[in-house]
């Protein structure tokens, strides 16, 4: 953008002298008389729009801010990859022990789920079966599990399982006669299942009149236990072991009565600090390099703000003097488009990221120290931080001329493209909703469409 | 296309005129003289192809007829929405219920079809054995079944399950000694076999003589039964349950007579209304608002449609005089593309719309009231008049300048576009028959093309 | 082509006159003079160049030949079709036995083959059980099979199942040793096992000392049996059933000594007359009909081949006339891209897909007729007549000057597109060659490529 | 590039002559006055920049070196081929003898690999059967495999399993309390275990105190055990036999401690000369063809290297001749771009083209007299080699006007290519980083965002 300042209306003046040879005559402008002035403007006009090569070839001038942005770039983008790798062990532990817990408690589990559910049932004895099945593991659990889990207590302190059934109050139906009576308002019952209870007479509670299911009056049946587990993986990378607490629900889903019971896992895993820690043998905690790490990145970003910023104003007070020396030289006012050629729109890009990398960089160190787990929100920050910031690399291809003329041809085109989009997104609108309706996976098939063998 | 008005060539004087200052003169015209009347239908003209904006600044005529359209679209998407996640209930219903049966009724059955049939059996113990446990099944449905399923009564009032068998009338084959001796007439025998049947004597009716099969002359098993269900889940949406009657078929299809015999499985649900339904408990019946709001739709588009009749009468009427005065005035006839440019495509885009959506509520609002089924044609009128209304946003796309290039030119081109698809289109046919025939994938291989081991 | 006259340089005078109102003057042309001469050629000329439509309007004459390849189009295409279609029952009753008898005979055959072959065992108990598996279905094939399947003969008249074994001749190895003491020849052992060695002592065969194998020096096991099959569908059609011979045989490949033998079954079926056909019952044959349709198609392919000799003949002699009058009057030689112009390339398309149509129905009637089983041949034949009659309606495309503008453009910008492909084409071949050998799947991959699990 | 020269800007005196009439002058060019010299040297310049057809035409020169050039193509591909050929029955030996190897040790494998390891367990009781199924598979491997495999001895020439488990030295842990008292530092333990040993007492090593494994310390357990094959295949293709060692590793990896052990199964085979081969029969080796066949393609690289890079040496004596000729006569200095037509870019690349081909044959030589088994180098170096020589034909299809019209604009539009593609990049970077972090499949999960049933 800067560089067409040579297609602008500009004075011709302004491109009129030679090679920069003036001298420097911001600070000292208000005490000399108007040629100087007006020559003193012009100078730092062209110097404002230079690019970091022809500053430095002009006065010397260090590019410290695109020396500050390059090593951003670096420091961002490792900062992202550190993040993201000890990220996909903490994912990679739960996603494992959900897998787990998938094989251990549902009956039949194919190692994939079905749809959005895990697993299904098409008869009242594979329901039972499936049921008495998943409390039969959780009371033999330490002889099953290979993993560093233990019994959680719910919140009356007990180890136990709760089994709650959802259904409507009261009802008869014959469907062969198509008479229904039906109160449809929901009942819960629940049941609390204690380690010690099963243990006691193994066949007892299955015998309970709570297992006795009128199935088509029955909702859904939730079976909730919890579940504490350690993991150790940590330690390799010299980190304190996290504890977590695994609120598991297995949930079979009647409610469309199609006959077709629909099995959902679903394991909440919260990550908390563990009590009492006894690591010995020969390892070290890192944690402090990281946050060294992270405080770093947060200086730089800050010196680029400021930079930055600073830039803004300057650009700002330069473009009163301009306003104002025109009206007087010219009485006219300079056009919209000029104007705005002052404010360069990187700055706003680097403001934004560094502001973005900053908050990210600060709730990562928070993480860290446990103090926090908003790992989504962090995650956001510095991703878009990082995206903003290998964009604005494109700003310093554009000081070659050949990438220039790319990138300008890019800008005047992406209008038209857009415009292209909204009308081709209205069809699209319209045909989504039409073929939807019309022609999608739930559109109701008529009895013809269905398939019968070839006709003799 | 409106726009495109500068580049007629209606007479020069029609534009030649300053802004609009005129008098409203349509209705007094009669009585004036000539100079007054060309003044009048130029006046007029210019007010016609103006676009809802320009009207507005000219005469403070506020554009009704665009806002109703606007309003239009939300209604009809918002119907067209809500038919779809009621009608998504239904299918899923069916689906899902049809799945179960497979299940219940298939022995071996895998969870997915094999191709277009459900699965299939190769051995003559295999194919017994799939009919003996589909009986059974039927038999023993009320211990098994999770869903509201109770049995229907046959044509005679009887609950039973019929079986028939499709075979030519006699026949001996010695494939070996490659003679045949078949008659090439079709028997059909059935039996029906009685719940009550069923249940005295377990091993009678599979020893009998029908269950001895003659799988050289065989054609087709059919097993035929029907089954009640009653769907539950519409009192979550406060509206009345629907009961269902399932008239299901297995066929054994041995046609081909090429050692493998393929299972379908074929379920035709068909709503029927309860009979006798008792519903108590804190729900409330919601169905007057949904007709409340299809009624609302239907007046909308009912106002939409006169309005947009109305213009084109008027314009129809203009044009007239038009013409008139042309052929007085100049001697000569309109050329047709400019009498054309008077009658807007738009406008029967928006009354073909109009018209599918009134139909298309009218049915939405007879299937909810239970006296008709007929959801596929409902779909089509409600999706078709969605895709219409929204494509009909371009035309408001189209008054801005930028747009209106853009649709332009994608006018021009069409033909063109439409002109090499024909061309292509006709290589295409060939090489598909010429493909279809050559490299399809029912060509006859020959024996070379086979898979044998690595010659050594 | 035609229709590019205009831009040829002709001579001025053979356009400069108006509208043809000549005499037809082609065969009294020669005791004429000069003038007369020159008028008549020029009038001949112009006449050749015309389209169909122009003919018709300068002399009425009826456009036959156009005619003639419109129905042509129909009749190829339905022919194909109807081909097509009978061909597919051929080819699923093949497939579907294949799939049948891989079912029969491959112990833990799971539906779809593994990779080029059906199966694959690991253990030397598998491979006994895979063997004895097969050689005991085929003793109960009658009691198990549902096709219309008998057993057949081999070469010398006995119902029996052949057992072959390749081995190195004698050997001894001791991979521990790494010692190996082989003779690389061949020897094929063979056993005839008779249905009524089978039947007789069950357990007698196993125990023989044939199926004592050596697998370290074992290559191949094939087991090969005939069974003859009645394709009863045929009589659906009104056809005759057709009489089927499987060639079968089972191969375990051991050539490679992995430690995983792959086993191959092969399925030959040949087609043959049935000997001894019965078939009384309502049932037509239809068989004529197909061949006087199969008749028409020839007669019409022969008109148009006939009509379009005719034209070329004709246009040849034109040339010859005006070849010899322009020498005679500029006293020069006509170009070559000029003389080109006289011969008709879309004829000549037609004509060769006249001969292959004619030669496509001639080969399929003797395969209706049962004397032939060539199905490939006939495929390939009728498959390239049909696309070179679709593609042939490009030619009549070209008569509306907006498509002739579009072909023109085409053949213009084809040999641009070819040189292209031939430049990416040797950098494509190189980069393949390079890909296959250092990236391809087959590539040797070193240890450190392994996987391992994380590294502490 | 050479055919540019009328471009360049030569004095316009090269060009000026006619056709090439002049004396053989470059020997003798020494002893003659200026005006002959430069006649000369502008005889010289005209013939060095002209193609091969053109000097054949102009002084009869034969063009060997293009004539050497398609020569070597068929060559270098034949030879590539031949050595991936080979390549592939080597691999295909390994991986099959891998799947055979995974077929037989490890319990439950389904044919195909998980993830990147092979299969997984998920309860205490399938790891111990599991370990104990390996064991013994190992110690019946005699009578189980098919392959020409045999035992192989360890370091201490035993004939033994080694089974490792790595575990945290000490530790007690009650994840219920969150309580963890681990020693960080791993300990590992092996036991060797005999055929012998395993032979008696077959219950005896399964209840020793190595066996009970405490899963909560438990890191990892690799059992390691080494077989030797042959692969006879190569006697087909009448080559010796190879002789293998597999060094084969099961790892049971419970670092995550999740409740899933990963099960690897790792085959390390190496190729050795077997030590006693005696191989009768009626086979011949063949490796000495194989040898003159490589030999002689390096002697026609040798051969192509030497001509090109005497071309590039006459080019620069050349050059040294026109610039001192051009600084004479017009006193100034050629133009780099100008310099740079004097060094044929072509014959860069068939220089490295034919360096590689020669280091990758003898490489090919040595691994064929089994001294080297580098087969991946030799794969690249081949590869690459093949993979220029084919782009070298582009230089061939140059030589004619219309494809060196396309070759032109080609080498005109990479960089503009380029530079879009740096621009794309960037932004590419960005988004990836971002999306890896936001949307990858590895971020961390709001329990919002599990499945749940839908709620009533």
């Amino acid at each position: 953008m800067a560089r067409d300042v040579e297609a602008l209306d500009l004075p011709a003046w302004s491109r009129a002298s030679g090679p920069s040879q003036g001298p420097q005559c911001r600070d000292t402008m208000a005490h000399l008389d108007s040629e100087v002035k007006e020559e003193c403007l012009r100078e730092d006009l062209r110097f404002y729009f230079m690019n970091p090569c022809e500053k430095f070839r002009a006065r010397q001038q260090i590019p410290w801010k695109m020396g500050l942005q390059i090593l951003k770039i670096v420091m961002v983008t490792t900062q992202l990859v550190r993040f993201g790798l000890s990220n996909q062990l903490v994912v990679a532990f739960k996603e494992e022990n959900t897998a787990a817990f998938k094989h251990l408690f549902l009956k039949g589990y194919s190692g994939s789920d079905e749809d959005d559910y895990s697993c299904s049932v098409y008869t009242q004895e594979d329901t039972y079966d499936s049921i008495f099945f998943a409390i039969n593991q959780f009371h033999r659990l330490r002889n099953l599990s290979l993993g560093t889990l233990g019994y959680g207590e719910s919140e009356d302190n007990r180890i136990a399982l709760k089994v709650c059934k959802q259904h409507y109050k009261k009802g008869t139906m014959f469907p062969s006669n198509e008479t229904l009576n039906i109160d449809s308002d929901i009942e819960i019952d629940c049941i609390h299942l204690d380690l010690e209870a099963l243990s006691k007479d193994p066949q007892d509670w299955k015998n309970s009149s709570f297992f006795r299911l009128e199935f088509y009056r029955l909702l859904q049946i939730d079976i909730s236990f919890q579940l504490k587990g350690i993991d150790l993986q940590t330690i390799h990378s010299r980190e304190l072991p996290d504890c977590y607490v695994f609120q598991n629900m297995i949930i079979f889903d009647n409610k469309a009565h199609s006959g077709k019971i629909k099995i959902y896992f679903n394991s909440d895993a919260k990550i908390e600090e563990c009590k009492d820690l006894k690591i010995s043998g020969s390892i070290q905690k890192n944690t402090q390099y990281v946050l060294v790490f992270d405080a770093f990145v947060i200086v730089i970003c800050l010196a680029s703000l400021i930079l930055c910023t600073r830039s803004i104003v300057l650009a700002l007070r330069l473009r009163k003097r301009f306003l104002k020396f025109f009206l007087e030289k010219y009485k006219r006012h300079v056009c919209n488009a000029d104007q705005r050629e002052f404010i360069n729109q990187w700055y706003i890009l680097v403001i934004i990221s560094d502001l973005l990398t900053i908050s990210g960089s600060v709730l990562k160190m928070e993480i860290k120290a446990k103090n926090l787990t908003n790992y989504n929100l962090c995650s956001i920050l510095l991703g878009t931080s990082t995206l903003f910031v290998w964009v604005g690399v494109i700003r310093y291809l554009g000081y070659f001329q050949a990438y220039n003329v790319l990138i300008l041809t890019m800008q005047a085109s992406l209008p038209k493209v857009l415009r292209f989009c909204a009308c081709a997104g209205m069809i699209y609108l319209g045909y989504t909703f039409c073929g939807w309706i019309v022609l999608g996976p739930y559109h109701n098939k008529s009895p013809e469409d269905q398939h019968y063998p070839r006709k003799i």
